[in-house]
């Protein structure tokens, strides 16, 4: 069992990715697939005259503010995407099905009550933020499906304690996914070929990490790395054997990143 | 096992229907539940700008001009309004699950491959409508899933045989899927009260009908009820024992119809 967090490639799209996946599948691997919903949330918000809106934190993490009506956009661009990728892993001979992790409870979050913002030096509280973490997955319900030869396509939103959903971190739920399904890998795909030691410059790859220099890794990560580290680790947490952070824009990246290349997380 | 076909009611969103979903399912019911998303369509359409199309056939049927740019549109409605279903299910103890007709190939159609239009007394072909008819259902996956303690929340689009996303007509979706299931019953709700004899009088409502009676009462239908009472006619046709054209605007619309308040086809 392999967990894929489909990201990144803007431009290019899930396609490189999909063929991958429909090799794996057609060779055997039981493959889940998760994605998010980010780029396409900004640019479906524009089209709708409502930009999106980004909070800060005091410690200087960015994150979306998904209010009430951001929410609306963010759930209908992740579900645009994820119909995207069903259909192109469909038209690839894999029989797709996609879920959002609202659909049979499959991804219940626990809420982030009150959010802490600082806006021009200003710390406020936003309590209207509609985000959360994962805490569980109902890995009934995947086995369920892979059991009757389905790949589970899954992204955005979770659904709360008050069946609201929320905006989770795609690169998390992939973690606590691949840990409840006992997925021996997990490969996180993004536009960069892994975690590098002095970003941007590539040729700074570092190749392999122990979960215990994860901690001091995380420093290291800029922007949205450093939320796939700390999945990464989540995911080691959770008995996911090995997590690879890999290149989305080169050919065969699921094939690339389960040979080795990219960042091992073991 | 019933498939209840939600519609109309606007203004009054699916509380009301979902409420009496809520209460067949706790009594022990197995319930499957098939929604559109027309209304739904033309409003998201407006807020980007891309205005609805319609094409008006021969014989003066008139039905949504789907090319790729509606087409995104008219999914990411009917998704929309599928989470708001779902939601509204679980917010009341059921364990919904919404799916698209392209997730797993549920719903299989065959595309029309060029439709006729007038307009204007000029009629022309159109060759990028996205439109086509269910002809086959994953039954096995419905069964799965309610097996699995989860009630099937389904929307257009379905998927057609290059794997493209079709616009179907949702009443005779839940008319094929209510045959494939062995369904005994299929309510369909909309904003009138059933079928009239002289629309829009309601009291002039036609409590039964047989089936050998259907193709004379055809005639008598109005705009969107004309697809309802072929999708009734398709489901007996498919073994369904009994199809109930019934109100949603009022209290228990679903219980109302199978004490057999409505237009009663068998």
């Amino acid at each position: 069992m392999i967990v894929v967090k489909i990201g990144g490639a803007e431009g290019i799209g899930p396609q490189l990715a999909c063929e991958d996946i429909a090799r794996l599948i057609h060779a055997g691997e039981r493959v889940v697939v998760v994605h998010g919903g980010s780029h396409d949330t900004n640019t479906l918000a524009e089209r709708l005259g409502v930009p999106p809106r980004f909070i800060t934190s005091p410690s200087g993490h960015t994150s979306r503010y998904t209010d009430a009506r951001a929410m609306e956009i963010f759930e209908m661009a992740c579900r645009r995407l994820n119909a995207r990728i069903v259909r192109t892993l469909r038209a690839l001979g894999v029989d797709a099905l996609g879920l959002s992790g609202v659909d049979g409870g499959l991804w219940k979050a626990r809420r982030k009550p009150a959010v802490r913002a600082v806006d021009n030096g200003v710390t406020t509280i936003i309590r209207d933020d509609h985000s959360g973490t994962v805490e569980r997955v109902d890995a009934d319900l995947l086995h369920a499906l892979l059991g009757a030869g389905k790949t589970p396509v899954l992204c955005p939103p979770a659904i709360g304690h008050e069946h609201e959903p929320l905006n989770v971190d795609a690169d998390r739920a992939a973690a606590i996914t691949a840990g409840a399904m006992r997925a021996h890998t997990l490969v996180i795909l993004s536009n960069v070929p892994g975690l590098l030691r002095a970003f941007p410059d590539e040729a700074t790859l570092i190749p392999s990490l122990a979960r215990v220099e994860l901690d001091s890794a995380i420093e290291l990560a800029q922007g949205r790395m450093k939320r796939k580290v700390i999945a990464a680790g989540e995911a080691l947490d959770a008995g996911v054997h090995r997590v690879v952070l890999a290149d989305a824009r080169r050919e065969h990246p699921i094939e690339r990143a389960l040979a080795g290349q990219g960042t091992v997380l073991a």
